[in-house]
């Protein structure tokens, strides 16, 4: 039931395609147009819009929706078409007049906006958590496996010597990246749009400040027409920051699936993580890491459906942005389980015994046999090229003895500094 | 000139294929490379690989060569592949042996990483700044027209009263957000790679420490593989960034391409700004706009090119990220370009007296007249019904006498609230 | 219930991981996998690896499942990873040893392929024929409305006149180029895939031949690698044909949300074509063509994701492909449903009278009074200084009696040339 | 010079700002402007809008001015904006009033799409010409190579038997379907423009079938309006024609940098074709195919940038379109460049001998001992279990004896069917 709609019946086809997933996709924001409320009626009353009385009642059913919600015993039945219009059909049911009062001095936009941005806010810090905790993990198995080597690779070709240490530890310094331009985002989203109306502000003499401070947001967007402009401007940003961190699990899972080939054989799996072949019994494929990288770039990719949708469009509402909404609500659902099934899959990772002195890795440690004529006095290029004629005239013997002990190298791994750094 | 390169000659095809545009884009970066290669050779004289002397004298060489790039008379020939190769050449050149022990303890990749990361880090400077005048420039605009009315369109439907004043400063603000994408974006890119070498360190005892602070980053990426994984990641984020800005400008200059059109008439420019047409001598076109719009969006494409390069791609180097150079450097300097432009021109804005009495505008105020009925005490549903069926029955008579008072809105704007957010 | 399942059990929050949709997207292929598995069993009959009678009896029960497809009756329960194995599950189920034979010699991916494929080669189709519907729609739009003049617009400036006539039959002629570049998707949909097992083919006398003609496929993909292969690559085509139609009906959508605008006033729809708002009771939004565009918006943004799940990946099938599926479908669902409510709502259209000789419209004329002084003797680009003079001495005065008649023009639209390219 | 503009002059910036780097990027299209030229005098003298000797002496200048561009003597100064108006320029110096006639009719939207038509239908040519060429090579290097086995895998990990001839015919065959998608843009990019003037046509009584033959175009672009919009459309659909390319060429070079790599070690080649390191002296890199792989993934990208440009916007031209042919135009040449060092790189490709018989590809053939135990009588899913045991408990033997004879698969590689398809 649209509460506002006029004497017609809007053909069903035409109500099913503007209606779109919305009833399924809003029960994610359910809880926060519900706080939104809240705050919304407590503000009414504190400029004497509505009631104390009134307030309290609304509040009250409010708090009655919230525990629904929570305990997932709230719907969005047919006849409404968005949870909005379902909210304020149940506070009018049950209060009357008082019930359709808790629309005033608000727009539809403002309610989605405030809501969207409430879940978003927690969202991203549920996800920053997660996200710290995958990098504790990585710190750890950096720690326990510092000390086993692994051939670097550059241009994919065999190059210098690396470790398991290095490359675990590489991906959790990465994270800290991430982290940050989610905490940029995080901080964006955290400004009260609510009191912008359809976009143009009120007549009413609201006051946004009560409302920035109910809902605990650090400021407000204070211009209206801003505040609804941030409407695509929010999902292209948040898509962009979590695909950044999809970037990372993406080519990280890479590496993995890469290393578990047979042709590399640096790591393997329990069998509960690999998955078999319908026709090949030998197969142990990394289905799971594969379906990470692939839903990662997924999730890379939804930037590009914000940026389509409200690309060139003037500033104002359109109602394209009821779209925006789904994959950018799908996207932090699906970022939350990968990053679970991220921390919990790689420390199932079972790390072989790298032979590095097979034939293959020789070469490997041409750069420490030349660093080390070097240090007794030989320019590098002179070296490089003595070192390079060993290599064609197959007289090269590699000499393994050399340490790497700067800052961030095989043996320093620095971790205490980069858990430093994580904040 | 290669100096690593082995016996053959290339086919001079395949070279250029190799090669590409590096001799022309590489003039942005060269600068950052002396600067980069100085506090190398300082580092390396501090821990001994080279001798103070040597040091001394690479230094003396290099800022010979900093202040012929600040003069414009720096060229890379075609016999060089790349600035780097120049650079390294002229110092032989002139300091024989000691020239060449310039690329001690690090690799190219080394020195591209570090000479980008300092490019970047210079640009966005510049960038946000340039960011703060036109902010700045929109505030005044505000302030300036903030008596003067416009329509306020949803669904590009007349829809309620807005304000040049308010359009302006929704753009200011909405800068805002941005500087703090760009300012993350800083931060990233504030981290020393010096010192990864070719992605896995180096057996030499570098002080990583001594050039982080020789270079002023803010830290450094500890872990080499890291530092190397960055190569991409900052391209990614950096074009993610500047197209946010992008998106600010782009949908401004939409909302300016549109006021400018006879249909709606809200805006013009002086005949300096605008284009004329081949055939049509009454054309005054907004080029200059239409253009920021179209070079806006192809900014915002680059992230995707970024991208596609680099995904997929498992750790360390790979020769493809050579290529994310060119549209990175480029999209800075377009960014600069247009931010002096749009600044520029913005300023020229003639702003008309819109007639907002005009009969398409009446019902602008719907919104304000059914809140007066609300203040006198009827819930906002009848109200909303009561004006709905006047509007139905031709009977609606506007109320333009409402002040719109809350924080943000027309009759009050909050902008020096808004300045303080900048920051 | 997966068939060659190991004997452990898979960490339930790692199977709904890796299952995904698939039960719910793979309702749309089942009728294909039916379909396939049919010409599969023929096919193995004929050169002998099954007896007449089985291949009889898996016809048989396949055939029971294409009548419970096609009613409705059809579910994947959550025991099944896929339609494939609940399929395989049934004719075991029924047929016991016989059942299990239809896996011989095919596996997983080639069902997956020819499914896919051969559900593209039917939807393309319908989503032709109602392009071509559309089609149609639009040149009796344009014949009916052929005398009415519109403005036309460069720059979003008044340029030159144009008409309805002209505006309905541009789209139409564009639709054939999206006709077209569908045509040649179905070409390379068109080939049969079955016969390349996991994606080396099969050491089983298997006659690809046969299950090319019997599956009404035009040719098949011969090599079995390049076969899997198209996976990936086939939804990336498709994805960007719909996402070429989808441009098309993106921008007519802009039009009409642009010419509903007041300012313009070119266009309405009836009530039941446009929305109202929560707050403003005069609002009559065009909400059906705003979410045509955002939905078309969305259409086209799914090349990106099929290009970023499969770009720099190796050759061979990869986990991450099963993700491919979702989005496809959904575009090609949303695409259907998209041509529909166009078609029907084009239709509702009201075209109104546009005031060519208003003020604002009156240098629309400039150009063909330019055309007149030549035509007269004078040339181009005398004639244009001319009348530019007169424009900017504010004494021109429009000659609105000039006919265009050149192919293609106002006055000579060439509709019967135009429905004779579509084929 | 602008040949129209008007008595002002444009601030330096702004001009610089809107020219971009139109001459540069023109050169590629002059030889057409001048071509386009040519039928737009004749076909004027043919309906006498001017006279035949004037279109005599305007041929004449115009087919001296097509023999400067071929002969590269043709430049474009910095007094000029653009191509279009050098060669009005040089029209007028040399002809008078006469050379002020060739504008007649014709607008530059109209010269710049007819142009840029004409050069994509004859750059779509000689790509289709180039990528037959590579398919030939292929055909021939599968031809050569189609005895040696190389291990087939899926998810990265060995699966079944694959050889180099199903490697390169793969790639051959999967040319056909990219091949098919260029014919169908040259379709779609040879429809005449010309006429359309400034998107609303002309009201002269031009003849387009004339131009249109003298054009050798197979049809026209009917509809003025339609003709207009497909600026922007043909960039769409030719940079996502030449991505498509791009994609495949991509996958191959990913296959070949991961062929290389020690750790499969299954082709090599010459140095001439890799590049060193400059500090690891044994590196021979795959450099070469690494650019091909990054360059192919910059032209995927483009399509997103035509789209950015172009989405959203209002049917008519807008000046954003000038900014749609650089990287358009860039995509072509690289095209060409890409195509020529692929076909001349692949040929030197060395193909070692892989010893199938090695530990870690024991297991490629247990689908080959199942499918005999199949032969033999066994179900499938009982083989299956079977051999799934014997793995297992480490008593798996494997049966390299079975031939793969099926249409498209390892012993039969079907080349000449394939060669049949490609037309």
């Amino acid at each position: 039931m649209k509460l506002w709609k006029k004497q017609f019946n809007l053909d069903k086809a035409i109500e099913n395609f503007t209606v779109g997933n919305d009833r399924e996709i809003d029960i994610h924001i359910a809880k926060y147009d519900v706080i939104a409320s809240k705050a919304h009626a407590k503000m009414l009353a504190s400029v004497d819009i509505i009631s104390n009385e009134e307030a309290e009642n609304l509040i009250k059913e409010l708090d009655h929706l919230l525990l629904q919600i929570e305990n997932n015993q709230f719907n969005i039945e047919n006849d409404f078409e968005d949870v909005h219009s379902k909210i304020e059909y149940e506070l009018t049911k049950k209060l009357g007049d008082t019930g359709k009062k808790i629309h005033t001095a608000r727009s539809r936009n403002d309610q989605v906006l405030v809501a969207l941005q409430l879940y978003y806010k927690n969202e991203l810090q549920v996800i920053i958590n997660k996200v710290k905790t995958l990098f504790n993990t990585l710190i750890q198995l950096a720690e326990i496996h510092q000390e086993k080597l692994l051939p670097g690779y550059t241009h994919l070709q065999v190059a210098m010597p690396s470790s398991f240490g290095l490359w675990f530890s590489a991906y959790a310094e990465t994270l800290i990246d991430d982290v940050d331009l989610l905490k940029a985002t995080l901080k964006i989203v955290d400004q009260n749009p609510l009191g912008s109306a359809a976009g143009y502000g009120s007549s009413f003499p609201i006051d946004r400040s009560f409302t920035t401070k109910e809902l605990e947001f650090s400021t407000l967007k204070y211009n209206v027409v801003a505040a609804q402009m941030a409407r695509g401007k929010n999902e292209r940003i948040l898509s962009s920051s979590l695909g950044n961190l999809a970037n990372t699990l993406s080519k990280f899972s890479m590496d993995i699936c890469l290393y578990m080939s047979q042709n590399f054989g640096f790591i393997s799996f329990p069998d509960e993580l690999t998955t078999g072949s319908s026709i090949m019994p030998h197969k142990k494929n990394p289905d799971v890491f594969e379906l990470i990288r692939g839903k990662c770039n997924q999730i890379q990719a939804i930037q590009t459906e914000m940026l389509l949708i409200t690309n060139n469009l003037p500033s104002g509402y359109h109602r394209d942005f009821q779209l925006l909404k789904e994959n950018t609500i799908k996207a932090i659902e699906n970022t939350k389980t990968i990053l679970d099934i991220f921390n919990y899959s790689i420390q199932q990772i079972i790390v072989k015994d790298v032979n590095i002195n097979d034939e293959k890795y020789k070469y490997l440690f041409t750069v420490d046999n030349i660093n080390s004529l070097v240090t007794e006095g030989m320019p590098f290029r002179e070296a490089y090229l003595k070192i390079s004629n060993e290599v064609e005239n197959k007289t090269y013997f590699p000499d393994t003895s050399k340490k790497h002990t700067h800052i961030g190298s095989i043996d320093n791994l620095s971790l205490e500094e980069i858990k430093g750094k994580i904040g």
